[in-house]
């Protein structure tokens, strides 16, 4: 029955749900072409059925309750975008996969922390469950570590996975702006939401790198074991000092497998002007893979919107279109390897250091003093009045050591009588 | 029988047949787990089944004809590994697919001329033809815009699709040396063929063109519509004056569908460094892809070599393993569209020159006189005296204007009796 139209329901008729319906109904002839069989939305669910919208319901049954789509027997598949790791976005997902029907959700949330319970459900029932859109909106980046370079084994991801934050930082240096300015007016123009943790803390891009490295690596997702640390802290002197040392400032998001295990780590990084993250600004994402095969490959594009992410969910919906399957992680759920955790304090790093002092002689030795102790190289090291007060500014950076010695230093230098205000510690990747 | 194993055939031992066959076999374990099947090389063939090779032939048939492949009872999938438009390579592609044989090949002059015949056999017997490998080695661009972008409609593509080229050009800048000296040392470091034809006058960035316009845009690959310029003429000076206007010059290829119909070009251009085009240096191949719901795309990674090539073909093969199939150009070969052609005269650029006039007064008033008789706006103009004789070179850049008044405007310069060589044009893009 490969040729009848696969039959969708959405769920969730926000941004992304409208998104999507708009791609299905705009191309419709397009898709169907290109699959061999039309897509064709039966139904929709929505919190407000009379809302207005940018799209025809026409010939669309609509449900107030969304779960009623999981057992709907006139429908294929659900795409959830009701947003949530739990709560009825997991409920209708779990219940429409018990009930044989394939999934695409871009809901980073729920298969960061339920994915490996949710790939066991699809496999056992012999449906897909599809996620593209949950990680960097439009790039194509799971097809492309499931597929595309499955011919892989995966050393390091890394990327900018936060459009919200990467705007922030990219139009703090541009417009010499503080963070909290420039954060509130993303707030009016709507890239940041009115509690802007999610974004700006790291948690959003820890939940899909956490969903990348499962996928490249073989693990199942653990959220829990990501250090995360956002970007309430970088100031426009940060940035500024930075540019002139040759770097930029940037939200990472990197996980690498090692013989130390499995390392995962969301946090404000110096990267070198000459590497291609440094280059992508405003609300763009960007994911770099290493396989031992391909080297290098690097991605680059829109990582929210309804445009893009609607491109992802229909990505997954012409693939099952076409009755392609495959296992939520690449490898069986019952497969997946647990890796040990790299600890932070053994992470290697080079690091960048703002340090405001007493204006007075012998801060600078009694300072590199301490990091020789540690056995720290410094790499360079400037001294200047601070902008706004009589103290003095020592911007610092070393060769790479581990975290676990730059901490003690760092804690070491804060009890010097002489610094008045804690460190500024920001790692350098690539450095 | 899905969890038979895979039995994999590979024509040609060169590079791309060693760097897939080490891949399959150093990574056999991990293959099998995520296609949940062995992918196992029976047979191969070469010319010279004597010459030392990187891999073991243990328990593989070897075959000094190729084309027995073709025909093997124990054969399930045919890597072609020759090279060529015909010959060897196109018999054994046709009569494997004949023989319902799954093809997969790095060719992309064989796909590029061949393409939509070879495609209408492999759908007539219900077999896969498959080339990843055969555009921008390791970057998964025939996935992603067949798959990962399947919901859009795109509108554009454009890249850097030869090394070659690209390590010559980015070479010359950093190191401030002329073309001939560079192309030179590619030869000897391996990275240009003796006869550099093909790279360096366009022919393969052409090849790789035709194969991605036909994937995007629905339409039979036709490599005789691409308009094709090399980098022969591209001088360093070109590449310092670029430079100091905030450019650098690449050789690009775009495919564009538009009102005007579709559009097919290889030539050097001027990229603004704000550009991600303009920091792919060295042998990197990128592709920027435009789709109408996800906006731009960007991908970037190694364009060539064993283990890119090999990492994409195994992907081809990993999607054969697990029983994908598709049309080799997304849409049947029979429902492929074809457009009409965008005659370049019609093309809307904007354009740099290099004129080498003599250094006398009034030359310059002539000059832009010429481009304002066409309707052509000068941007920029530098005067300078030549830096090697007596006389002067005005280096100018336009605002958009035709190729056709462009052109024009260049044959009346040149006749201009203080313009003592030809004018050096070369394209703007995205200026």
């Amino acid at each position: 029955m490969l040729h009848a139209p696969l039959r969708i329901a959405i769920a969730g008729l926000g941004t992304v749900g409208i998104g999507t319906a708009s791609i299905l109904q705009r191309h419709a002839d397009l898709l169907a072409a290109r699959a061999g069989r039309a897509l064709k939305i039966v139904a929709a669910s929505a919190r407000d059925p009379d809302k207005p919208r940018d799209m025809s319901l026409t010939g669309i049954r609509f449900e107030s309750d969304a779960l009623a789509l999981a057992t709907a027997p006139d429908v294929d598949v659900v795409v959830e975008a009701i947003g949530g790791s739990d709560g009825i976005a997991r409920d209708l997902v779990t219940k429409a996969l018990e009930n044989k029907k394939s999934v695409v959700t871009a809901n980073k949330a729920l298969i960061a922390h339920h994915g490996l319970a949710l790939a066991a459900i699809a496999e056992k029932h012999g449906v897909v469950l599809a996620f593209e859109a949950a990680v960097t909106g439009g790039i194509p980046i799971i097809k492309t570590i499931r597929e595309g370079l499955s011919g892989n084994r995966f050393t390091r991801i890394e990327g900018i996975f936060n459009g919200t934050s990467n705007y922030i930082l990219s139009t703090m240096l541009a417009e010499k702006r503080p963070f909290d300015a420039v954060l509130k007016e993303a707030q009016e123009k709507g890239y940041a939401e009115a509690d802007p943790t999610f974004d700006i803390d790291g948690i959003d891009a820890a939940h899909k790198l956490a969903i990348l490295a499962a996928l490249a690596f073989g693990t199942p997702p653990s959220i829990d074991l990501v250090y995360v640390e956002g970007i309430r802290h970088i100031t426009l002197a940060d940035m500024e000092h930075a540019a002139e040392l040759g770097y930029r400032i940037k939200l990472l998001a990197i996980a690498r497998l090692s013989k130390r295990g499995l390392e995962q780590r969301v946090h404000p990084c110096l990267v070198p002007i000459a590497s291609p993250l440094a280059h992508v600004d405003d609300v763009y994402n960007a994911v770099s893979v290493e396989g031992d095969a391909v080297g290098r490959v690097f991605l680059e594009g829109a990582g929210a919107g309804a445009g893009p992410t609607g491109s992802s969910i229909v990505a997954d919906l012409m693939d099952i279109a076409r009755g392609v399957t495959y296992k939520p992680f690449s490898l069986p759920a019952k497969d997946l390897n647990v890796f040990p955790y790299a600890d932070m304090a053994m992470l290697k790093s080079a690091y960048y250091t703002r340090l405001t002092v007493a204006d007075k002689p012998g801060v600078l030795a009694s300072v590199t003093a301490i990091l020789e102790r540690q056995g720290i190289s410094v790499r360079s090291v400037v001294q200047q009045p601070h902008p706004t007060d009589e103290n003095a500014q020592i911007i610092l950076t070393t060769y790479p050591t581990t975290e676990a010695s730059m901490s003690q230093a760092l804690q070491a230098i804060e009890t010097l009588e002489s610094v008045v205000m804690p460190p500024h510690m920001i790692r350098m990747e690539n450095a």
